[in-house]
């Protein structure tokens, strides 16, 4: 028995005009993946009911198991029903399921149904619907020329909570038993794809070739995936993974089980499982790693204040800073960032603290303090750290790695790692 | 005389188990549309010689201009030249031209040829090459089954090059002269696509067919486009977007010309223009709001300082906020958000103030003020405005609506509009 065919029909004008970029195929095929399975052809088609209906017809014949995904909104624009049903030669018709969902999601949101909306509930009669519990549309179930498809929302989370809960589960059934796979995600901050790879050449260069590594860069985390497609390269898995993670040390956040958690989650799970509080001085970052934090269910527990002093005045007058000290020094300097820290542990009585100031860009560079530059400082008021770094990145991505450097250093301080990280930037964070 | 069918064909197996998300067909499409071409249609397959082969010459059959990108490289997979020729039924042999030009690349590096670059020399057999003058592999063109065909490479800006320098100029020729497109583009907040499309019919049920709508919903904007193909169309647009402006109101942001601009920078934009200033006071939105402005390059001239009060002692200690208002009215309350923006001004000195309080969840919902509650007060000290609003959404999706939604009514007071938004939370948001 062979692993089933799986194709993948993308519906939508944004994804042909370019308008977007599609980021749901790479999900559904990592999901898949996971279940051993590989898609092997995928087609995009813009929103038109004829072209859409012949593919349907098309991938079905080619494919046992077929996700459509898009198209299930309340626009005109929005065909994929339309479309089953023309496939199928079968009558749209009102669903109850569906109508139930939709009248239960509008009640939960004190919204009414409206005409628009009442266009979901409009399917191919005989369908099965997938449940949706983040959205108002529901997705579809039907099998046609012996072919299992699914029509998928076009909404990222949904889509991906849907696969999560309900296809997976469905498609696993259709998987033979022999077909075997296992993978290990590791998280690692502060490398890179091309320095972790590099790093492995020159460490592990009898690394064996049916542990499949693969990387996944994801601002700020590399994902770092082992893959095994029989027992046997299974059997020396662990140990080549702990080989692994000696290479890599620190720089090893966690093994991803399930979901994984972010750098700050990390981080607040460490300080409230110690009773422990932090607070942020934030200059170039802007208030980032604040939100970064708060982002978390449960920040209150261990965050209690952040402080964006972005101007030297702010500095002086919310954090204590000397004027004196940053006319000496200049803002961004380990004297300024050192004195924010203090001022912000005093402010806030906070047990931890990163304060943050470097230069952004595009402007404000200079010679002895070229854009990029940024001071950190961080700890606890009778153990504060600095260091400074160099970042030649844009903008945005210089905040992001910035802001995530600040958590990774309080997370090192938080598991007592003696090692000195080596934050490396590689392509693909320019 | 219609306009050329375009089509695209895409391989990798990269792209098909989601270790990299396809970037380069939506710059396909962007680049062809400035043409006024439209992609309808576009497949992606594995690396794989059966597939590929047959798949050229299914879209041969049905395009009138195929795009293939990838596959050109050095290595075993690499497997377009091949596929090409057993398509076109033809001999693959030596190109002097491609090799010419391999020679020259490697002579301009100092590298020696190697075999595997000798391979991308051997080429379908009468072929045109396409220059690559930033890559060792050169693009391909050839005519079959009535198609034109042109193979790319994969790396971006190679592909761009080829595509700006050669492949436009050559298409260009077969598009008729009466082809037209005119698209217009508007930002728009608070309002999802379903509202909107609510809207539209009922106050505009006479909605011309020949000026087509579409919407791209990205939080927290959504892009609503009006796109015409004809002159005739063209006519009456101008009077029709009026007729919609008129609907949407100060839901409107802009019309957006080139790159789209951020909430954030619309509102700076206009402080710096007015020599204003702002500060924030955030509670559930931890330092999104201070984040969302500082990301913005040149934030500097508009924000000084911003408070992340968390706890209900941090909004006593920094903003001055009395904890007996606090104990009466609750963190979540009118009282607070005023005593919380007076204090951020008073502390910040500037001139304008957004300060926020609500219930994030996923905890800490009660009967009176259930999770998605927010009070928000925005204005200046002498003209404080307050609002109360329900958003029950996920976390994250909450504290980025309610940071939003404090930058819009910013918005709103700066361009001293006198309409009272309508906040929608449309099923895009949920």
């Amino acid at each position: 028995m062979n692993a089933p065919r799986v194709q993948l029909l993308l519906t939508g004008n944004e994804l042909m005009t370019g308008d977007i970029v599609d980021s749901n195929s790479a999900m559904i095929a990592e999901q898949l993946k996971e279940l051993g399975l590989e898609i092997t052809r995928k087609v995009t088609i813009a929103d038109n009911l004829t072209l859409l209906t012949n593919e349907i017809n098309q991938l079905a014949e080619q494919a046992d198991i077929l996700i459509i995904n898009g198209g299930l909104g309340p626009t005109v624009d929005d065909l994929t029903a339309q479309a089953l049903a023309d496939a199928m030669q079968i009558e749209l018709t009102e669903h109850v399921k569906a109508l139930a969902h939709l009248t239960a999601w509008c009640q939960k949101r004190g919204a009414s149904l409206n005409k628009p909306n009442l266009k979901q509930t409009i399917l191919p009669q005989g369908c099965d619907i997938i449940p949706n519990r983040q959205g108002s549309a529901v997705g579809i179930k039907v099998r046609h020329l012996q072919c299992d498809i699914y029509c998928t929302p076009g909404v990222p989370h949904e889509l991906k909570t849907m696969l999560n809960e309900q296809i997976k589960a469905d498609i696993t059934k259709k998987i033979p038993a022999t077909l075997f796979t296992d993978v290990t995600r590791l998280q690692v901050f502060g490398l890179g794809e091309s320095s972790v790879q590099k790093m492995l050449d020159e460490q592990l260069p009898d690394w064996p070739k049916d542990i499949e590594l693969g990387f996944r860069a994801g601002m700020p985390l590399l994902e770092v995936k082992l893959t095994t497609n029989n027992h046997q390269a299974y059997q020396h898995k662990a140990l080549w993974q702990q080989k692994l993670s000696q290479v890599l040390g620190d720089h090893i956040i966690a093994q991803i089980d399930a979901k994984p958690q972010s750098l700050a989650k990390h981080v607040l799970n460490q300080l409230i499982d110690k009773g422990l509080t932090i607070t942020i001085a934030e200059s170039c970052t802007g208030g980032l790693i604040a939100s970064m934090l708060t982002r978390e269910a449960g920040a209150s527990q261990a965050f209690a204040a952040g402080f964006v002093t972005y101007s030297n005045a702010m500095k002086t007058k919310l954090l204590t800073v000397p004027a004196s000290l940053i006319q000496t020094h200049g803002a961004v300097s380990e004297a300024t960032v050192i004195a924010m820290a203090k001022g912000a542990l005093s402010q806030s009585g906070a047990d931890f603290v990163i304060a943050v100031s470097g230069v952004a860009g595009p402007d404000g560079g200079s010679k002895e303090k070229p854009i990029g530059t940024v001071w950190l400082a961080w700890g606890t008021i009778n153990n504060l750290k600095t260091v400074c770094l160099l970042m030649p990145l844009t903008r945005s991505l210089f905040q992001q790695y910035v802001a995530s450097i600040g958590l990774d250093l309080i997370r090192r301080e938080l598991i007592n790692s003696t090692q000195t990280p080596q934050y490396v930037i590689d392509k693909e964070y320019n």
